[in-house]
C-alpha cells in the first residue's frame, strides 16, 4: 500500500466516484419516498406537519405511525448503516492502489446488492431476498476493510 | 473531470474543509442537546442511566419517552440522513475540479439551509420553514451528485 | 494548513486508514449482534422475517420489540452518530498536515474509547462508564474539528 497514484490517474478512484455517487443518491431517494407516504397517507411525526392534513384539534389524529411509513424508515436506516461504511472503507480502499478489476467488481456488486435490497424491502419480497442482498453488500465492505488491514497496519 | 489539482493548491477543497467541518460540528451539537433534555427532564432510555434520577424501583418511572427529547432525536436523525451524504458527495465533487465560485456557493447554501433547518425543527417554526430548508439542502447535494455523474461516468 | 504532502508519504493518513477501518468494522459488527438477538430471541420488525419463527397467523406474535434488541440498536445508532463524524473530520484533519504524534494519539484514544463504549453499552456496565467513554470520543472529534477551523478558515 506504499504507492498512492495521483488522483487524476487513479482509474479505481474515478470508478469509485461514479459508483458511490449512484448508491448515495439511491439512499437519498428514501427521504422522498418517506415524504410521499407521509403526505399521501396523512401520517405525521410533528404537530406542525399534521396541520397540512387538518386544522386545530383535528390535526392531532394525524400524529400517528403507519406500517408503510415505518417500513421505508427501516429501509432508510439500514441504508445509512451499510452504505455510509461502504463509502468510508471504499474511499480509503480506492486510494490504496488495489487491483483495478477486483476493485470495480467490489463496487458493482455492492451497488447491485443495495439496489436489490431496497426493492426487496419496499415491495416486500419474501425472505431470503432481502437477507441475502444485505449479506452481499456487507461482505463487499468487509472484504475491502480486510484488504486495508491485511496489507499494512500503521498503529 | 480529468484534472485533479494538487490538494494544497485546491481552493475548492480548502473551502470544503471549512464548510463541512462547521456543518458536521453543528450535527454533533444535537447529541449535547439530547443529553441536556434527557437530564433536565429526567427522561431516560436505559435503566443504568435512570439511576441518576432515582434509586431502585423509583428509577423505573424515568424510563420513558418525552416529546421534547423525541423532537431533538428526529432532528438529529434528519441531520445524519442529509449532512453525511453532503459530506460524501461534496468531498468527491470538490476533488473533481468544479468551478470554484459555483462550488463555494453550493457549500454556503447547504450550511445556511441546515442551520436554519435545525432552528426550524427545534423552535419549532411553522411549516413550510423546515420543509423548504430541508429541500434546499437536499437540492444542493443532488446538484453536486448530478455534476459528478454527468461529466464522466466510469462504470 | 497550506501543505498537503503526497498521500503515499503521509504517515498520518496511513495511520488514519488503519484506525478508521478498525472502528468502522467495529460499528458494522453491531448489525451482526442485532441479527443474532433477533434470531435467537425471535423478535422481528417485518412480517416477512417473522415467518422464520412461525407460520401464518402464528408468525404475527413475533412482530414485537425486545429490550435486548433495542439496546443493541441504540448502541448502533450512537456509533453512527459518533464514528461517522470522526471519520469525516478525521479524514480532513489527517490531510491537513497535523503533527504526526498528536494525530495518532487522537486516533488511538478515539478507537479505544468507542470499543469501551460498546462494551459498556452491551454489558451493560453502570454509569458513568458509558458516559465517560462517549465524552472522550466526542472530545477527540471536536479537538480535530477545532484545529481544522482554527488554522485557517476558507469561507
Amino acid at each position: 500500500m506504499a504507492e498512492f497514484p495521483q488522483l487524476s490517474d487513479n482509474q479505481t478512484f474515478l470508478a469509485f466516484i461514479s459508483y458511490s455517487t449512484i448508491v448515495i443518491s439511491k439512499m437519498m431517494l428514501m427521504s422522498i419516498i418517506t415524504a410521499f407516504f407521509r403526505i399521501t397517507r396523512k401520517v405525521y411525526a410533528n404537530p406542525e406537519d399534521a396541520l397540512a392534513a387538518g386544522k386545530g384539534e383535528n390535526a392531532k389524529k394525524f400524529l400517528r405511525t403507519d406500517e408503510r411509513v415505518e417500513r421505508v424508515r427501516r429501509a432508510h436506516l439500514n441504508d445509512l448503516e451499510n452504505i455510509i461504511p461502504f463509502f468510508c472503507i471504499g474511499l480509503l480502499y480506492s486510494l490504496s492502489n488495489p487491483d483495478f478489476s477486483t476493485a470495480v467488481w467490489h463496487f458493482r456488486l455492492f451497488v447491485a446488492a443495495r439496489i436489490f435490497h431496497s426493492i426487496a424491502y419496499l415491495t416486500p419480497l419474501p425472505q431470503p431476498n432481502r437477507g441475502l442482498s444485505w449479506m452481499i453488500g456487507y461482505g463487499v465492505t468487509f472484504s475491502m476493510a480486510y484488504r486495508l488491514l491485511k496489507n499494512k497496519l500503521y498503529l
